[in-house]
């Protein structure tokens, strides 16, 4: 039978599954949750507890919100690129250290060379600080692999860590993220390597969610991510992008036109851009640790985005190159101090907008009946006291799946 | 007797108290630290343990740093400006919230509200937050009280904090923070309490060690702050000074004039400005929260600091409206980020230099004879790792006068 318990007196803020875009956040004082096995069974006005026929638990107004969802990460890999950062400070240009070795073939290389052990167990601290602020579901990355058996690794690795830890982990392929040193000169091999191989084989065996593509010019050309994403998509493959982070390739209306689940990063979106992503109902995800780290100038156009009503999401990004930052409570705070989004654009978009960017809006991101009971209680008055005294972390129950984890 | 101990095999990362500019941060491999009491004896390289005459401690080639130094802080208040934020973010202007009773005047008349038992408690999670990072030594400002009562109420809870936590707690005075409402129609008037009444009484009660002003166009004007100044000099008291935040009004030069100990914030300040602290040897503190949270566009004139080799110091400016964030490794990681300060220039802003902007160098700062033994220990192999991956804080021994207190 499954276990029921009802939290009582809870002060609830989330977003509702309406997904009134103009309501990002809405708020239920003093309601009652009603949980069953692993999922949100009712949420009403309060009742006294004799109307409850189960274990009942007076919360006495603390807030409570949805799990957090950080729905673009690159948490596994090895190697350690702080060095790099040093030397970039010093003034040394990245130009230069790519030519040493270092960026991202420095971190290729040592993901290749680590076991499935070392990876996961780099992995697990830092799993382990984004839990302890709530996130219940993460998204993560592959694309330190490049090969079959290297990819497959970091996809292994994930599902080892979501057997120890009460997080969901979604997996993403993301082979499409460099050109590996082995096909420097033979780019269009890479490509036909990921459409012809490494993608069927790993969709398969079931190893992987959805796929993702670095559309970049200093990473694939529309043509080639093309490519991709018609393999992706004959196979029924849900798809995410990097897009737009650097320059205004179209890499936004080409995932749209895929009808694609999300487009990341998009500083350099466009007008146009904006309007292919809406068609297409794209959720637009802002990193703003990388604007941060890397210096960025141009910011994503928040202004177009809710003039079109397209959903905002939000995420750390997380990454050893360009976001080494495992705090999703920074990234929100970075979201409004840097973007100017509001407090409730920023909590929308790490649940129900996160969500989206995922394609679990039947599951995941807000409370309400039939949505999976990952909960957060706070000592906090509002959602914002979470995010202005930033580390203050006031996070008192962790609730997975109907259990509590904290 | 004095406790000996030996921290044998340390690797050593300090600036030394000779200061040279070029070098600010010096490495020291496999090297052991002789401590006796509160102060380290010697540093010597590594010597087999039997050449010592007490317990000596293999660190094994751990990274060892002087204790973090927080040399301006806000620490001690009441009430909270998470709401006002998330109005500011609705697109409500600052004057807007102000003229409803929010901003700085919220703050005074919360803290004023407030018992001594309220403000340390509510200073409490905030500290430790910061003595978890490893800072050993903080600097408190009162500025919230605004009369004689109230500023002496903020400076009695700095010394209850100082006694029941590990961590140094230096007192400044910042009568002149901000015109309290009561004055609002006679600002000199409130000059003057500050001149006749609020520094001496707490001078003579030995209740702060130096005195700092906000001198900006929002604050105090020049005639007002020359004014205090002179009060303050008269009695021999070290100075520091809020400057050249928002405007150039050259409220650094003054602070020079009086041989000032810092000048904080900077961001307008200008070459003729710098030759001024160059000429008093005063440091420049840069606050990099505080630029961050506010947005701004101007940067400190780093490269002209560094020409005229003045010293750069950093701090986390903790406080309620423009810098809600108790984490220094947050700060040094904005300071490279946004500033372009190096590595070896982050830790010696927290170290060295933020000795100096108190005027600790005797004592406080570095790894060497004759200096504190507040001493950190990182599972770290160079002090980089600390402020790239900001969160995962590798401490793993804080020492603090001698003894560990993690
Ligand atoms: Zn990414
Ligand atoms: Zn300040």
């Amino acid at each position: 039978m499954l276990i029921k318990r009802v939290l009582q007196n809870a002060n609830i803020a989330t977003s509702l599954p309406t997904g009134d875009y103009h309501a990002p956040f809405q708020y239920f004082p003093l309601h009652d949750i009603v949980i069953e096995g692993a999922y949100i069974k009712a949420v009403l006005p309060h009742q006294p507890a004799s109307a409850y026929n189960c274990e009942t638990e007076d919360l006495q107004g603390a807030l409570i919100t949805a799990g957090l969802i950080d729905c673009h990460t690159h948490l596994i890999f090895a190697g350690n690129r702080a060095h790099e950062w040093e030397r970039r400070q010093q003034g040394i240009p990245y130009s230069q250290i790519a030519k040493e070795g270092g960026g991202i073939n420095q971190t290729v290389k040592a993901t290749r060379q680590a076991s499935m052990e070392e990876l996961a167990s780099l992995a697990q601290p830092r799993l382990q600080r984004l839990i302890q602020e709530g996130v219940t579901t993460i998204e993560c990355k592959t694309g330190y692999g490049l090969n079959l058996e290297d990819e497959r690794k970091q996809l292994l690795v994930a599902d080892q860590l979501a057997q120890h830890y009460p997080i969901e982990i979604i997996k993403t392929l993301l082979s499409a993220h460099t050109i590996p040193s082995e096909f420097k000169n033979n780019p269009d091999g890479y490509v036909d390597l990921i459409c012809q191989k490494i993608i069927p084989t790993l969709w398969q065996e079931k190893a992987f969610s959805a796929i993702d593509i670095f559309c970049e010019t200093v990473g694939f050309s529309i043509a080639q991510s093309t490519k991709i994403l018609q393999t992706a998509k004959a196979l029924g493959i849900p798809i995410k992008g990097h897009t737009e982070q650097l320059s205004n390739l179209g890499g936004s209306a080409l995932i749209a036109s895929f009808n694609g689940l999300s487009v990341d990063h998009i500083e350099y979106l466009d007008e146009q851009g904006i309007q292919a992503i809406k068609q297409s109902n794209t959720t637009a995800v802002l990193l703003p640790f990388a604007y941060y780290f890397l210096r960025e100038k141009q910011c994503p156009p928040i202004d177009l985005l809710r003039q079109y009503q397209v959903p905002i999401a939000i995420s750390t990004d997380f990454n050893p190159g360009t976001a080494p930052f495992t705090s999703i409570h920074w990234a929100m705070n970075m979201a409004c101090v840097q973007f100017g989004l509001t407090i409730e654009e920023a909590w929308a978009g790490v649940t129900w907008n996160a969500a989206k960017a995922l394609g679990l809006t039947h599951s995941h991101g807000c409370i309400a009946p039939g949505y999976l009971a990952d909960l957060l209680v706070w000592d906090a008055e509002r959602p914002v006291d979470i995010i202005y005294e930033v580390g203050s972390n006031p996070l008192v129950q962790r609730i997975f799946r109907g259990k509590n984890t904290l």
